[in-house]
């Protein structure tokens, strides 16, 4: 499961956040494992996979140990997804309940770059599963499909490292 | 199944068509049956099962013989979902292609109305499912789940009817 | 759909019936439709979608028009499933409550010959759904998955044949 | 999850055993954690939720770590699922390739009694998945459905234990 030496997970940049009344970040996050599904609301995978596997984590395990994070992370389609209303919209329609970040759009002229933390963890595409130590090392990283089970045994893994 | 003397379904108010080259109409169908559902690409009732079912009937049933279509009916989250971009994105990465109208918002001023279709079949909310018979007629309006087999049925019987 | 001209379907060779007073036979139901199911209790295609499927089929059509039947067509692992009471158990425990026909063995010393219904319907394995028109002509027959919408049709499509 | 301060489990009382070529037992498998489903092959619940879930463990879970029994706890129906034949059938039709142990039916005269193994864990009935850690104390026992994500969490949580 490990993957090389791990090195410390880059910090998050993001441009707004929803679900929570205070920022959050990687920082402010040590000593707890950190869960994090970068997605696009319109991604059918995501939409049919991945955010409600990310809020089964989140029913599974005590907040306490396990933050569970969104990431909005659009890279096509601003025009439909990219508005935080759009995005408040979606997370109340579905339900979901956990902190979500938007991530940074890159400065304009950047032609067709990716999202800063996205681009930063050389993301493939959403959805994408990040899964962060305690000490805030990038342990996984997840383009596509994870069974339950197997993410399960992983996050506990990482819970009981002290 | 058929519930009272069937009259003639209302015909559609469209301010846009998607999926279409050319606008469409109850009275150009007249003639095939129509299997329509309305939603809204932000309602999960539709987007877990409305229109996976609604592709499913697209699928078995030929096109000479039953139209399908759906129905942006906007009655919420206007800014999220409310432009053509947004929902041209959403089918595009859904994949779906059947003709897709976006029904007409009210006036303003009007409230908090239903968009023009929607409010002319008085429907409850998304997903409706609506089938009209080959003389334009309503036959069928299901707001929510509805058994494949039993729809599979319902169209078949219409499709019966010379 | 139809293939051929279809020709009469071959009667039923039962030798005992579970879930019904009285032994049915393909005669006997003349004037509806009939849907039957071939099954082994331990064919994994016919426990996880055959014989769910055919409990659909007799919730959503009225017995009055459409008879719905298991026909229990054993040509492996006699030892096993071979029964009348592993067939009881597997229907009680799995509640299934259509009449279920036990089809007949082959003659000792017809080799692995097999049940007599079976062969003479030319089935290649389990499960295999039939569909009799309501003047017993065998009209369709189907080894392994078919989608509820489609038999839904079929099966409407028959209903309607007076 | 720990329940109170476990004990050790108690020893299997197996009459035969399938998918192994030498009988095993807790003792035996000491050192790695134990992870055991009792079931019958009669029962919907564990046809078709409990097994498929056993074989996603010995999946997910090397078998150097974890090991997955399977235990026939016959206690109904047994002139259908009792005979070694009908078991062996059973695994085979379903591919079900894990070690299962066929638990001592009581003796004679004892009326509606349980088999040995289920009695000694009191069980309720089946499915039941019992948890066994490294060093064969009983750590969990669940009647009925758990999550794949917690039961995959369950179980790392006792492979870390050293």
């Amino acid at each position: 499961m490990p993957q090389n030496a791990p090195s410390q997970a880059p910090e998050l940049q993001v441009s707004e956040w929803l679900n929570t009344q205070t920022p959050l970040s990687l920082a402010g996050l040590r000593g707890r494992v950190v869960v994090m599904e970068a997605f696009q609301m319109l991604c059918p995978g995501c939409v049919q996979g991945g955010l409600p596997q990310l809020a089964r984590v989140q029913e599974h395990f005590p907040e306490s140990e396990v933050a569970v994070l969104g990431l909005h992370a659009v890279f096509e389609h601003h025009e439909a997804q990219g508005s935080r209303a759009a995005l408040a919209a979606f997370l109340h329609e579905f339900r979901y309940s956990f902190p979500t970040a938007i991530d940074c759009q890159p400065p304009e002229g950047a032609g067709r770059a990716l999202p800063l933390t996205m681009a930063a963890y050389a993301m493939q595409g959403t959805p994408t599963l990040v899964l962060i130590d305690r000490q805030s090392r990038l342990r996984r990283q997840i383009f596509g499909h994870v069974a339950d089970m197997r993410l399960g045994a992983e996050i506990m893994a990482l819970i009981q490292e002290r």
